[in-house]
């Protein structure tokens, strides 16, 4: 990697996806162009940087693009061979980073979906069941430790911070309140937003509010 | 890593997730103990080494559980920093081939499930669709190279490695031939089961074959 680096990240405001990849570029300190979707339409340029998926983000680092943010995220700390390192030097450390940066999109990216969609009080009451269980399990990864990886940011706090904002979201749409049951997670939710590494990558919750209730009525469902 | 490590494999024959770990065990010329499943029943070890998931394949690697098969492959490889190394040195390579392994199990693979749980001409018509785009890529992924990983087998290879056999029983279910549709995937397949790491490591064709069959007369499909 060279000064003469070009970073392009095509993204949209409101992904935690890409969120986690603007998380990642600002605490490697990198400077990067960013390219806002305009929603439903797609770019020309996402559709070919990303044929097989067509979805955000996509980084672009001169001129070879890369899918998929925990891929995205991998590759940063890889090829900025420089501290902050995200993922751990232990082998079997960056494993579990892995796997549970693998659940949190298989499993509590899903269930958070849930809790926006539903139609019935009853779908919420499942949905955020299903919530607090994963939320149980990470917050029992994180332990006591001021971060996922330690003392410092790790890639597991990267990958659950692109979440930091959307968790008043997901409180604001239920009966539940996140941050209180989960003490652990809050004071490490409040920490990541002391950050202006996480701060200033997030989306603003007034505009995600916004848009939830937006999606809700345009599906009818509010 | 020392001579006196243990490595202990939780697994089911049949499955293409475990036969990966197989395939990357035998590359790295590990020993290991397998540990058969008799599902649907769980063992008390398997519940115990992933409680998130309750999955196999589980590696045990001196006590310590790894899960996920494609995080289970890039352990070994890089707890095992020994030629045959899997994963490419190249940063961007390296993205290339972790996106690619995702597309295979979250594509290739629920599009095969589709292919053998069909139960009108219609269905299988559009899971065999479905299954020849997916596969149309991964051959372009591949192009002249002997294998995905160049001259020498992969990452990749191994993640898709666990499909091998699974093809010649894809294509039994059905009426098009997975095989002749793709040469150059064909001719990777060959070159595959050519080598002793990989055809120790794959399931028969005629138990797949009986399993799948069982499967579908238990489900009342067939």
């Amino acid at each position: 990697m060279s000064g003469r680096d070009e970073w392009i990240l095509i993204d949209f405001w409101s992904s935690m996806f890409g969120s986690r990849v603007r998380i990642a570029l600002a605490e490697k300190g990198i400077v990067y162009e960013r390219r806002e979707e305009d929603f439903p339409k797609k770019s020309q340029l996402l559709l070919e940087m990303n044929p097989t998926y067509g979805k955000i983000p996509v980084l672009i680092h001169n001129g070879n693009p890369i899918c998929e943010s925990l891929n995205i995220v991998q590759y940063i700390d890889e090829v900025c061979c420089f501290a902050p390192f995200l993922l751990p030097c232990d082998p079997y450390e960056r494993a579990q980073a892995r796997f549970w940066a693998h659940f949190i999109d298989h499993k509590l990216h899903s269930a958070s979906i849930k809790t926006m969609a539903y139609e019935t009080m009853e779908e919420l009451k499942a949905a955020e069941k299903e919530m607090v269980e994963h939320l149980k399990l990470l917050q029992d990864e994180l332990g006591e430790k001021a971060y996922f990886g330690g003392e410092e940011v790790g890639y597991l706090d990267v990958i659950l911070g692109g979440f930091c904002t959307w968790f008043t979201i997901y409180q604001d749409m239920g009966s539940f309140s996140i941050l209180d049951e989960f003490p652990k997670l809050k004071a490490w939710t409040r920490r990541c937003m002391e950050r202006q590494t996480f701060s200033a990558s997030l989306p603003d919750p007034d505009q995600l509010r916004e848009l939830v209730h937006r999606i809700r009525r345009r599906n009818g469902i509010e």
